[in-house]
């Protein structure tokens, strides 16, 4: 087998010392490089939501990632491989992940209303997270995989590791997940033991398909394992041996957490990965989050809430979230934040926002998106500058002193 | 009084000779100049529907026209005129215009459901007009003014000659409007002819109340008078007489017309019209009327079509409307039109465009407005060049030919 020249690489230029796994780095890809800890902007459906690429280029946001279950669904990975992967399809030129469908088809199914706490289906629009609660079904899962129905149109699928990686790789993002289960963090022990052991052989079945498929292709694509474990810290400790032996370009650490979990849950995993890999926090990316996981380790987040909050006329500030529908902003000139550089900042005052919301105006989507975007890239990205320059702890205490 | 200085300006670059008063020129604004003909992007509630400032200017837009009714209504006059106008308001730096809220008042009044052809009420949501078609009130109209009702919540408002101008000069664009009255095509002629000396009284009343503003700050606004008279070509023409004898700076051509009108009744006004000053049709802008319009002698136009079918998944294209929702454009990886300049069509296949569509992403209205408003607008600058270089009617008969 030709194996492509291996172009992902993820160099540690920093490693804090003072009880903290905290480091900052470089991952390179075959679309460019990220300087991390990095917030990975979501594009659910192969689009940032009311945003161009352009747009999420000036933010200053670094990679992509979009959901695998979705673009299965539609409109079909078929058309994105011949468009020539989801890069030209999106017209996204940088790095960029996909996840598994792993997590869309259990929040969907199995673990459906139990709990699963981030937002399940990714990022669909209110209608069509109604449509699909009216006809969501269980998903079956087997050793061999799942079925499960489409949020969409009902249709039966199934998903499993090999088909996966097929789907991931005609899409072919720079870095994609292997296929696992995500189970609800109210699951007994014993179930969690079963979705475990399946998530691990799944995981040995997503790299053979993997790696098959990588010897095919020009551009090499990176694949992560996912950690599993629930809230057990003996599971998760033997799920992040159990993928640390196999060969990972890097991991992701997948499930719910609360905030608590965070410090701790997360800290048990990278304890026990090899630390010159990289690790992906699926799905969380509250500021108290990016504290706690680069703390515990972590270099990428991903997570909708900038542009789902957006949408509700929410905002992020260093002082919390604000909903700009308050009446106190429909009089006030000053932008959001006098001290942000985000284009909706530079150019627009609250006034402005906040009758673009009430006149249900998409360009307040536009504009939210982006000043959240940046608001939480560009905090990632000083938290790095701090990682870099020994003041973390410094800067963490400062700023989360003001953000409630 | 002092007037400031008058930066308002037409000035003829050319004159189409035979049986056609088509004409080139410039319009000179304090915030810039419009090469003429030219299309003007309508941007309702103050803003290009789903498309920011700096994409209206990349797509080739000269100016904007906002609706005087809506911005009364909400976020009102006074917070725009405290945020410096509405050039600063919405961050659009160009040349502006405002209508007068005449046609809004009454499309949603006395010509209410009576044949009123262009899109009620600008450019709002189908949810938001049919909340107003529910709350719809006959409009009151007297001598002295209208008295209407608010189609967001009810409310009862006045709206006369002095403060239509005053809402026009609180909101600061470059060109505005006269009130007048806009009368239903299928209102009987001794209505139409009440109704159009009131729209002249109007006109008096308007032009005095203007030049006393006028006087009171630094920058010139230009003001037009909008000739009406329905389907009658003495009350048009004796329209056209009765403005052209005040000192306004323009002419807007109002009321409803059909396709063929457009080269009769718009003849009939412009024929009466000073050559020296410019002419708006107002709320025109389809392809065959650019044509009929400016062979007539109009200079510009202003239509919410490109960006409304935009959000309906329709584009523009040399060929025709065309839904982009058809299945063959799932499969297309040809851009709308592979000889298209836009943004949209130099880095978006049908594909990409007919799957946002679908997924109910709100990119789609964004990237299909981009292309709608760059191909009126580059339309129009076709035919601007085929003035000046004396090939319209070859350029004309070409583009209908392959037109449908």
């Amino acid at each position: 087998m030709n194996q492509p020249s291996n172009h992902f690489q993820f160099s540690i230029q920093k490693k804090l010392s003072k009880n903290s796994m905290a480091r900052a780095g470089v991952i390179s890809t075959p679309h460019g490089d990220m300087q991390t800890p990095a917030f990975i902007t979501v594009g659910t459906a192969a689009t940032v939501k009311a945003v161009t690429p352009e747009q999420v280029q000036q933010l200053g946001a670094q990679a992509v990632l979009a959901n695998t279950y979705h673009l299965y669904l539609r409109p079909g990975e078929d058309i994105i491989q011949k468009a020539g992967g989801l890069h030209t399809f999106m017209h996204w030129p940088g790095p960029m992940f996909t996840d598994s469908g792993g997590f869309q088809v259990f929040s969907l199914g199995e673990a459906f209303g139990k709990g699963i706490s981030k937002v399940a289906g990714g990022e669909d629009s209110k209608s069509s997270v109604n449509e699909r609660i009216s006809q969501a079904k269980k998903a079956k899962i087997t050793d061999e995989g799942v079925t499960f129905w489409s949020h969409i149109d009902g249709s039966k699928h199934e998903l499993n590791p090999e088909k996966s990686m097929q789907i991931q790789h005609a899409l072919g993002a720079d870095i994609i997940f292997a296929f696992d289960e995500c189970t609800s963090p109210h699951a007994p022990r014993a179930y969690q033991e079963i979705a475990l052991n399946r998530t691990h052989a799944w995981a040995a079945r997503s790299l053979h398909e993997h790696q098959k498929l990588n010897a095919t292709q020009a551009n090499y694509q990176a694949l992560y394992g996912v950690v599993q474990g629930g809230q057990f810290q003996d599971l998760r400790e033997l799920s992040a041996t159990t993928l640390a032996e196999m060969d990972f370009d890097g991991f992701g650490i997948g499930g719910s957490f609360t905030k608590d979990d965070i410090a701790t849950a997360v800290g048990w995993v990278t304890a026990k990965l090899p630390e010159a890999k990289p690790r992906h926090l699926l799905g969380m990316g509250e500021v108290i989050d990016l504290f706690k996981g680069i703390e515990a380790g972590i270099d990428t987040f991903d997570c909708v809430s900038p542009t789902r909050i957006a949408r509700n006329g929410t905002v992020y500030t260093a002082k919390g979230r604000v909903s700009l529908t308050n009446a106190k902003y429909a009089t006030s000139l000053k932008p959001i934040d006098s001290q942000c550089s985000c284009y909706t900042c530079q150019n627009f005052s609250t006034a402005y926002l906040n009758h673009l919301i009430k006149a249900g105006e998409m360009l307040s989507a536009t504009l939210l998106s982006i000043h959240n975007l940046h608001f939480v890239t560009d905090l990632v990205d000083q938290i790095r500058k701090s990682l870099l320059d020994d003041s973390f702890f410094d800067f963490k205490k400062q700023y989360l002193a003001n953000y409630y």
